[in-house]
């Protein structure tokens, strides 16, 4: 087995050795563009551990990891033109660089090219490595949508706000590992397993996503804190101390929710207060905290080295302690 | 062997039978609107009926029909974000009646929607069938692209347009008759002809188009005749009188392109006697007839059954004379 690093140091390597300079110009560079600006590369990474640790050639499970990648830089071509995005990764966002209709082709481009990846193994593995991928980028799609429409309703459910963060963004790291676990002829038991491990995962990683954009420290979190405050994004925070509070504090919740004053450290410090009076913000450790222990618990039902249970088990801590 | 109605009428009555109605409605009622909005359904129907001509059952053959006309509408969807296109088909477009967002994700999700009705394909035909189609829809973006770039450009070549027609509309209708016959299991000698044949009737169709928009019957025309010239659109037309005319006359041609005037019939005029007196008319007619003759070249080296040979060059001869 390798390192993460090691892991993140063959797929850049790669996804180098395959970038594309044909023409037209202006549909392809935005693309090397995008690729190129980094992030931490997860999602390849999950998919190239995941094959040897089901005793496959990582090597075998590139193409699939770039897939993803190539996929999930699609998404975010395209949901950063419909946020109105001037920056992604602090660089300046593709519809930015060059403009809408560049961000829209380049990115139906890249969702084709994400295909093609398959292209290069045998006809079984490629037929349900499509079909994987095009079951997952409907659901991101959906979430997307289901994201969208939340803005401008004021009756969302905790269980729909769940769907929504499992099919915007845990569903693509289900993906990735139960496409390592299919490239390396793993049997449909244990890619399920690898997928279920993935999707709580990453519902957790979303949940504390929510967490740390009102609680975390400004140093290390990335982001800018309290924006979703700022934005009045319905995180589960809110919506479970929209559930939780007394009468006043929901109406005062509900309040801060629908002005954007300029200055906006005083409603952060009162949105934050009442996250905090309604006991929203433990509520939403223990979520985390439940979907973590579902996420290991599948762990360890699945039938692999025990070194590798412990090599998913510390990605898994390092992801949620966010040292990954 | 059916009429070009009845797999037409088959074909509508599959279509209606896939409708998706689930959620997110903002997602998929996009998608259920336009390609409700009817046209003539020529791609599908050219699935079908090669099916049948390769002795398959064009049953066998209404996924892939399916997935070339969602693939088809799905580029109208984007198209017409980038064209800021208000009207299709006679009825309000997507972004008009949503938004360009609702555009833009409808549009991803019909390209995904397109993939996975390739699913219910045995393996091998599955990855032929997707396989094609990324081929063809990334050619179809490269082709979208090219036009973009050309607006801005003055130094566009004949052989770069034609290049462009080809990818951004010929394409499309070969592989529509290329997945018939991969349904069917045709030889790859067959499968290369079909879509030989299909590219040629393409690319004339389109140039055709080109002819049609300055020389054409306004009663029958379908669109507003005039229309390239209004938008300065460098056709075949065009950049043919740009070769041939006198130094003066491409000047004039080159002014008249420069200009928007409020009042188009002067303009409209004073350009379609230009295409006259260089003779761009008689010589995209020739270009037309030429590659509608190798169209039917191919077709005649087809080792299929003489009726369906006279079928095909009937569907060819009918689609130039604009009655299909």
């Amino acid at each position: 087995m390798h390192t993460i690093n090691e892991y993140r140091e063959e797929f850049i390597a790669y996804l180098d050795s395959k970038k594309i300079t044909k023409e037209p110009r202006n549909l392809y560079e935005p693309i090397t563009y995008i690729l190129g600006l980094g992030g931490k590369r997860l999602r390849p990474v999950l998919v190239l551990m995941t094959a040897e640790i089901f005793k496959g050639d990582f090597k075998n499970a590139l193409d699939a990891a770039l897939a993803i990648e190539v996929f999930h830089n699609f998404s975010l071509v395209h949901d950063d033109i419909m946020d109105d995005a001037p920056v992604r990764r602090g660089e300046t966002t593709v519809h930015e660089k060059w403009d809408i209709n560049t961000g829209i082709l380049s990115g139906d481009a890249m969702l084709i090219l994400a295909y093609q990846l398959f292209e290069n193994y045998e006809p079984n593995v490629f037929r349900d490595l499509a079909k994987l991928f095009s079951k997952t980028a409907l659901e991101v799609c959906e979430g997307q949508q289901y994201d969208v429409d939340f803005e401008t309703r004021d009756d969302v459910m905790l269980p729909e706000y769940l769907k929504m963060i499992e099919y915007k963004t845990a569903v693509l790291v289900a993906a990735a590992l139960k496409m390592g676990a299919i490239v390396a002829g793993a049997s449909d038991t244990a890619q399920e397993k690898m997928y279920s491990f993935g999707l709580n995962l990453g519902i957790a990683f979303q949940l504390q996503d929510d967490y740390l954009d009102v609680f975390g420290d400004p140093e290390t979190f990335g982001k800018q804190v309290g924006g979703d405050i700022i934005e009045n994004k319905k995180t589960y925070l809110y919506l479970k101390a929209l559930n939780s509070g007394s009468e006043m504090m929901t109406k005062e919740l509900e309040h801060l929710y629908s002005i954007q004053p300029k200055e906006s450290e005083a409603k952060i410090s009162a949105v934050r207060s009442i996250f905090e009076k309604t006991e929203a913000d433990k509520a939403t450790k223990v979520a985390i905290a439940d979907y973590t222990a579902r996420a290991f618990d599948v762990l360890e039902e699945m039938e692999i080295e025990p070194e590798n249970k412990e090599l998913l088990k510390q990605f898994g801590e390092n992801l949620m302690n966010r040292t990954v």
